[in-house]
């Protein structure tokens, strides 16, 4: 990437927004209060005092959490132990590229449910699954979805839990925005409200502390998070102590609640820019949800645009995105990913403009 | 295990030997100096001036090298590359435990072959490929074994690569304990040796520096670790940048060598102390090579001798090891694993005695 050019690529935040000196503090206190701990082989499961940490904050007891090298980790460690080849898996269009992918090398026959503007089409779920239809589970991301932006309403939510009772599949509810929310109500889990032990939860620590700690974890039935613990031990034998140590001391002084609130004003700041200049620039022609929080925005630009050209365009002006069909099984050729998390506001503006003009001077070559 | 327990078990190094005041220093330095690569998404093949420092460590290009969530995630990797279900893969009798565990877990077929005291019984190596075993490729720890204590001769390290060539296999050299030599001379690493591209080798800062950084690499031919790097990022995005940047600012800095120069002196003491206390109490019948470095002495007892069951009662004894079987396919029962990495030298001597006493009891029992 060219040192000036503008990146709605990358679902990460930039670095003036990561809290590098609190977790140096975290780092050093750590080190001197349980130098053991954080420097030995832990346990598969995770460093102890984080491990409880999330338990505690899920309200759930601590056998049921297992701490991973990222969630995306943990994601495929599950897929290892469910997914046989040929099982049917119910995916979001569009949905999370590794996600896809990850499936696909497991076997897994994709059954693709659209999302619409509050999350999943669980009518269109329904239609399938009464078709005959049998997942062996459901990824969904509940909460400002990478890469559409919306969150599943609390009625979609009791409806999954219904029809997952019903037809016998697990919900994956693949989490790590939930805390990035700039406005509006926060919804309960599906983790929470689930009653039959049908949820697998993912969340990580890279959207609220930083990527670089590499940090995520799980939380499902006993047995699910006994095996994963198993399998994980086979793999690694414990996930990364030193950094598991240095985010639960960064959880438990505090020093999370305050990056949040630095996060979530900063991100915020950088979604309104960008949703701004998209109706200034594009009116009628740019359809999106407008995300309560996160770091993706979803674009649908008129049928017959093709966002892979675009990005061509694009790029030889100083502005990059990443194309719809890449988080699409078919389709999305007119759609676009824009990530806000590591741009500036005034960045954001001037690179919507640079994409409008791309596209203008395109159509009228 | 009790407070009191004395463990040969496990091999760790106790916290007294783990630098952990360093790596504190090691911390604040690179979050000051670096924060955005130690915080950030970083590249899947590890955080750039690790890698780099490892490459110039082997006097290899840094395209080579993949840093790893610890050397046993890498080897499994490299496992999941090159096992098909039904290859053969030639082991050593004993070995690791894990790592006879991954392979048949992906339906490796383990051709094994008898550990001499200066490695791996070459000649019959060569007896099995001439009656046909055509192995994908051969496991070896070449320095102080895990569990044997034994080293690879530069004479076999050589008959090694001769037979890679002519029979066409790969050459995994798992080769942790390396730098933990207490005596006697550095042997050449057969990557070093090898003009072939035949070997992929592993290696780990958990004996360099301490277990918890799980921070550890392979070596090996371009396109191999371009295809591990691929595998790497659709698991895990990127390993454990904040714990690399750490391990690579310790190595930098001059605490590495240290480090290195401390352990070998604590460790060397421990072992000599089990090595004097299995000399005092068992004479001849207890059958061990000393090892040059590293963190196991592997001891045979009298034909007969059941340590599965010399185990129950050196636990009610508080004491501990493990039996010889659990690193054999078959055989192993009047074998035990004795790690002296975690134990005082008074300690070891205690030990040793203790596993004596529940010996000479039951035998006369």
């Amino acid at each position: 990437m060219a040192p000036d050019q503008i990146s709605f690529a990358r679902g990460a935040p930039s670095a003036d927004i990561i809290p590098a000196e609190a977790l140096r503090v975290s780092a050093a206190q750590v080190l001197a209060d349980d130098p053991a701990g954080a420097l030995s082989y832990g346990p598969g499961s995770g460093y102890g005092p984080l491990r409880d940490w999330i338990a505690k904050r899920h309200d759930v007891d601590p056998e049921r959490v297992l701490v991973t090298n990222g969630s995306l980790e943990g994601g495929m460690m599950l897929f290892d132990l469910l997914v046989e080849p040929g099982d049917t898996v119910v995916v979001e269009a569009p949905s999370y590229d590794r996600t896809l992918l990850g499936l696909r090398q497991r076997g897994a026959e994709l059954l693709a449910v659209p999302l619409e503007d509050d999350g999943i089409d669980t009518g269109a779920l329904e239609a399938a699954l009464e078709n005959g239809a049998r997942p062996k589970f459901i990824h969904t991301i509940p909460n400002f979805h990478n890469p559409a932006g919306c969150t599943l309403s609390r009625a979609k939510r009791d409806r999954l839990l219904e029809l997952a009772a019903e037809y016998d599949f697990t919900i994956f509810e693949d989490d790590p925005y939930k805390q990035v929310r700039f406005e509006g109500e926060d919804l309960p889990t599906m983790l929470e409200l689930d009653t039959g032990g049908r949820v697998t939860y993912a969340s990580s620590f890279s959207k609220t502390i930083a990527p670089g700690v590499r940090t995520g974890y799980l939380i499902g039935p006993p047995d699910t998070i006994a095996a994963l613990t198993r399998a994980a031990v086979n793999t690694y034998i414990s996930p990364n102590t030193l950094a598991e140590s240095i985010v639960s001391e960064f959880c438990r002084s505090g020093a999370l609640e305050r990056a949040l609130a630095d996060v979530t004003v900063a991100l915020r700041a950088r979604r309104d820019a960008v949703a701004q200049a998209l109706r200034e620039h594009f009116g009628d022609d740019a359809r999106f949800v407008t995300p309560e929080g996160g770091y993706f925005l979803w674009v649908e630009l008129p049928e017959g645009t093709n966002t892979a050209e675009l990005l061509v365009a694009c790029k030889q002006r100083g502005v990059t995105f990443v194309k719809g069909s890449d988080f699409m099984i078919e389709g999305g050729d007119n759609c676009l990913r824009l990530a806000f998390s590591a741009v500036t506001p005034e960045q954001a503006t001037k690179g919507v403009g640079l994409i409008f003009e791309a596209l203008v001077t395109k159509a009228t070559a």
